[in-house]
């Protein structure tokens, strides 16, 4: 029976730091399955918004893709910046998803919408890409808050939160962020 | 603007520790989050699965039900079970549900499809709530495996599976995690 | 034997999270056990100072309320003011506090001293929560010095310091306290 | 005001890990407080029930002991067996004691009571370490029940709870705990 | 002036975790400059009992290799095994170690250190290696002393100390160290 | 065998915090032995440079001092400055020393190492002393860049920095950190 390795797997995600914040001297930070848990959360809010709006978006779909997205760093770690110059994540990351996939019964379908994510070939596929920008600077301002420094090259991401054909419909959420975090700055 | 207040109180799931680890020893246990991320992620698999088996499920309906579960806790914490003896967690949870749905633009549902988890409304409520158990068991097997003991309690949970409707579909899984657990003992 | 049994359970207080620190970014923040054994050394201190000053205090019966007053807590846990909203701690620790001194030899004495805290029914309770905020305070000036910001919340006890009756005999200690605390912001 | 820095200085104790268990691999040990804060506990509880028994012993004092016994490792930190080989830690402990507690109103008083507890010069001294042994003897079955090893060394103190005076009064306390240990192995 | 920021860059070893311990299940495991800290040291006494026997070692370069093996990991981090599956580590390693050095006075020397490791060029570059499996080897056995359990991967390295050309001369090292992981088990 | 005896023995230093940035509230600050990769590290690199500028320097002495500077503290522990106050670490460094490295096959040739450092006999000793200050300071100037404040008392080991006989070689790092701080405040 695969699935429950695959859960078992599942579990690194928990132990892994996200090393972002470790290597600025955020002490004991969140993990992987920290951050995926509220890019999901925040996923569903936005895409049942979207559809409220009249947006034509496939909510599954898009919470799916919110739940794999980062599975794959159970096996590849959560490769910070820094290494990604040296190693060649996203052809790790590809070859890791079909691999990861193969366990289950939906090796197509879930490999798929991984690539949707990765590739940005779905409106669903970018909007947890748009979730996980904007969770990454929530948490980046929740850090802040806290009293932890040195995190500015993070809100760099905030261009592309703007620049996001997301952005007309979520405005008030980009928008009050960035003034929550002048704030504390 | 309400859903960025919303995101930022959920991260409090990152920071609060899931107790009944706490108390039984396990240093740094996972947070509400970490566990929360891998209910969504088993109920993504086992949906999909009896979808496929022919069940009538509402997949969507399900992972929304396994993101919102747990979501009151941001509110009202991890209230142990040595608590719970002392204080109305239930109570405290709906009144907790309705507050922080309503900051939504779909309180209603939100709301609805918490109930259907907590109360086993639906088939798919009932489902994340075999998901909540099964996700226990697996950390519970991982912290044993890693060397803590001390988590016997826990697997009383195993009879819950047991019983539930979806065993049959899903008797591998449950069984499999037993076997893995008589070879840690 | 119960005692054992008690001083068992009072180890929780070591593990559990003081979780209004944690709730605002205080990564590992003190134990209420830390929290604790400070409020008893204060009111050790304070007790002793009323007394040579001509007040009449029992000063045993002080530093058995402060030693007892959290106790409950290793059932109930830190109970956040955010969850209190939604939960009747005062209720849940009062039946806790009457079940766990029923283990003792002088249930009615301890459940008596627990009740003069817990209602400032006695000067010796009064004392203890004059120690409580203070040591509360002590706490967060020392995050704040530590570098943790957002913890403005909590100097509003300040307040009820000022206003308490032990004021006049701990004046130099509270505008002490504020003083240090204007030199961080 | 110098009660004040006394206070902050016994924060010390919140932030020290308790050196023994951490030299043999527990993660994340408990801290002087949290010790402090069990002792004192305990204290309070075997000194009422000498007290009901008919021995004549001032709990007061014995409270005041407790809660000052470790005081002094806020300046000396907790030096661990290995190192008290190459380090005088009781002619340092005595010094520290009699500076810190020159801050106070009463440094007679509070150092007297510091030395009872040193060199075991009154019951409510002896009480005290008494209390103290059982402490960490509990401790110790908590992190072997959560799974830590390594710590039997410390299981030595059986003996000397053993032969103490206050032995006979609490054999069912120290042959409880003994048995529990033994269940653990 | 660019070696204060290789010091700087060096500092990300203290922050970085070694993943292999943290995946399975050790809380808080040592940093990488933990680990290569006693690389280094025992480095210095293997390379020195190696003189002393009358082998031809270069003490110097010994003790440089082993400071700077691990060095490139402040950019690239600690990849585990799992991981080293899809990503290319040698590479991105290598390159690491070109762009990392170039930073100094004399890259060629140190990059030629650091391949004398990594190839195994050179009696010190290879002794460096077993000293690296070495440490991890007792590191492993203290995780276990201390409770942890799950790390029987990691004893295959035993196989490799055993047919180093070293093993004659450290026999007892390695032969005790065996011993000692017999008793534990 | 002995030298495995000392390779755990050193584990200590893994897992012993530096307790001066622990008492000014640094939440899971470096270990001893996270100082002292660092401080080899930058020994190597200056006293190479040293070298290259025709300073005549033993670089092979150098390392080893440095590797061996601390290794006492896996007996003695960090002993904080205001322990040093009351307890004499010097004294007991010196005997833990000797027995130490009683341990290895060059008991003498060690112990002079350790003495050059300690009381400053040669260049490489007090280049060893430089690099310990250094790398606090480089540690401090992280720490307080990641948002930890109350460090300002590390800063005053610039004036020994200044002062050195290494200040003319190294001036550009020693008045780059210094720059870089002043950025931080």
């Amino acid at each position: 029976m695969s699935l429950i390795d695959l859960f078992i797997e599942a579990g690194n995600l928990k132990r892994l730091p996200r090393t972002g914040w470790l290597l600025r001297g955020v002490s004991n930070p969140e993990s992987i399955a920290d951050h995926s848990y509220r890019v999901a959360l925040i996923t569903l809010f936005l895409a049942d918004e979207l559809k409220a709006k009249g947006v034509e978006i496939n909510v599954e779909r898009a919470l799916k893709i919110a739940l794999l997205h980062d599975l794959v760093e159970a096996r590849v770690t959560d490769i910070p910046l820094t290494a990604q110059y040296y190693l060649d994540k996203d052809k790790a990351e590809k070859k890791a998803a079909m691999e990861l996939f193969i366990k289950t019964s939906n090796p197509r379908e879930y490999f798929r919408l991984w690539r949707e994510y990765e590739e940005g070939l779905s409106l669903e596929g970018r909007l947890v890409k748009f979730a996980d920008k904007l969770e990454m600077l929530i948490q980046a301002l929740e850090y802040e808050r806290a009293g932890f420094a040195n995190l500015e090259e993070f809100w760099k991401a905030m261009d592309s939160l703007r620049e996001s054909e997301f952005y007309e419909h979520f405005r008030e959420i980009v928008e009050g962020l960035f003034e929550m975090r002048e704030k504390v700055k």
